[in-house]
């Protein structure tokens, strides 16, 4: 059986006609516990597929691992059921030699679900975490031109979307030229997000310098804090930021880009890394590099 | 300060126009930490606003409580900060005399974000929580044509939405009738099914008998979960749930609709209980009762 969709017997109901039944395709929701050394640290809702990405990029947004080489190996833990049978639904990660296993207050504190990605901070003071890729000064400037087209590239690559209409997407995009990296699918965002940067990790991209990390819903605190974590200078979204993802990105010195849809997009933090782009006849920009500064700063200290 | 809103400086930028500077709205996301008293349960992300329904219902969804005479009082905790400060976002609830804390095992394993609802569980056999309110018999018939009105209903109510683009809405309808008994925004899905169960158990009206949730994003397992412990017998929603939201209503006798959009929608389990709408010159209804009743076997045994 594919376990990314789901085959189901529905029911379609349309006003004044009569009703039919059919198949439809659904996309799959299954828990994944993540254990790392044989200790369970977190369980999430998750749509089965890349899970060892999936695993390594959590690892990374938690800020237990930063480089591809210390994320030794994982395996699927068979005797997760009663009968000894592998659901390939409870990973094991064995950290590289010399790398730290998560704190024990971490222990049996990380729960996340399909959306979840704050999940096992013990206080509210916690709930950042601290990266060790500092992205203020990434220099990379994108071209508008070549922002307005990633949303169709996410969309043409979404396989599974297409067919059930219930997965997020995540994917990471060269700044400059726009060329896709990966994308990964997920019924979870932050899940989906984790999936990319897992890759990367795995790929030792990380810091991911230059790179834009596009995502098909909001942009939340908890994806801005996942793109800190792998050292991303721009989140793009399809939908609007929260106020949250807005003040750690002008914080961090992430650009956040949301409603980025047909030929234009709104910048609500560090606007100096969009191009310009006015027509060759058109007046000059209106917000210059010098006026971007201020902007940010007006933006950070509200 | 208006906490539900948050007023920022953006820059608008369109392909081949001069880039736009001016100040949005976007929706606030900050952290809610929920005590019983007095001991850290949980912590989510949530848009301030009906603080007291969401911890009520996150109680109801976790199990603790099912009645408003269980949640005694809450109250925002000063001395949230260093400098003692109240930041509003931590609230100890106090239970009622005689009603059992949460289960210590419980205790700091509640963490949950925007989006998420099944934080907090030990293990994977744990995510399953146990409702008092069986609603598979529930004998709610709710009529396709009433049905169709609820998206409208929802949206016209969702004040927020409008302004932000960013926030998800629940909201409780009479099955019958299609009136609006309740309706709540935030950045979490979960948090607004959480807010609009916790205004029913503090209004005494659990188990939800005859109501329609409406969500306004996908039908995920987690929201079908809060369904099955506050009593309610139908979940619709704007976009496609997920195979495990199918599976869990399924087992439970809850009715699932999906794309329920324009005139017509997608029943994944217990289409029973939406009513006949053929036209009177249509043909005879494709899924009469008996038909209806051996989809639900089927699906359920798939």
């Amino acid at each position: 059986m594919n376990r990314i969709t789901s085959r189901k017997r529905v029911t379609r109901v349309t006003l004044g006609s009569s009703r039919t039944v059919r198949d439809d395709l659904l996309a799959v929701e299954e828990p994944l516990e993540i254990r790392v050394g044989g200790t369970a640290l977190a369980i999430t809702m998750r749509t089965p597929g890349a899970d060892f990405d999936l695993a390594a990029g959590f690892l990374v947004s938690e800020g237990v691992i930063s480089r591809g080489d210390e994320f030794a190996a994982a395996r699927y833990c068979a005797g997760a059921t009663d009968e000894g049978l592998n659901t390939y639904n409870v990973l094991d990660v064995t950290l590289a030699p010399g790398v730290a296993a998560p704190h024990p207050s971490l222990e049996r504190a990380f729960y996340t679900t399909s959306s979840c990605g704050l999940c096992g901070k013990a206080s509210i003071d916690a709930v950042r975490t601290s990266s060790q890729h500092a992205v203020s000064h990434d220099d990379l400037v994108v071209d508008p031109a070549v922002l307005v087209t990633l949303p169709e590239h996410l969309r043409a690559a979404q396989a599974v979307f297409e067919k059930t209409g219930g997965l997020h997407a995540a994917a990471l995009f060269d700044g400059r030229t726009g060329r896709m990296l990966v994308l990964r699918e997920d019924v979870g965002r932050h899940n989906a997000v984790d999936k990319v940067i897992g890759w990367a990790v795995k790929e030792n991209l990380l810091p991911l310098t230059g790179i834009v990390l596009m995502v098909s819903g909001r942009a939340s605190f908890e994806l801005t804090q996942k793109a800190s974590m792998a050292g991303i200078p721009v989140l793009a979204a399809v939908s609007a930021p929260s106020s949250l993802a807005v003040d750690l990105a002008s914080e961090l010195g992430i650009t956040i880009v949301g409603f980025l849809r047909g030929e234009s997009m709104v910048v609500y933090s560090r606007p100096d890394r969009i191009g310009t782009n006015a027509a060759p006849d058109a007046l000059p920009d209106a917000a210059p590099a010098a006026s971007a500064a201020a902007l940010v700063t007006a933006v950070s200290a509200s």
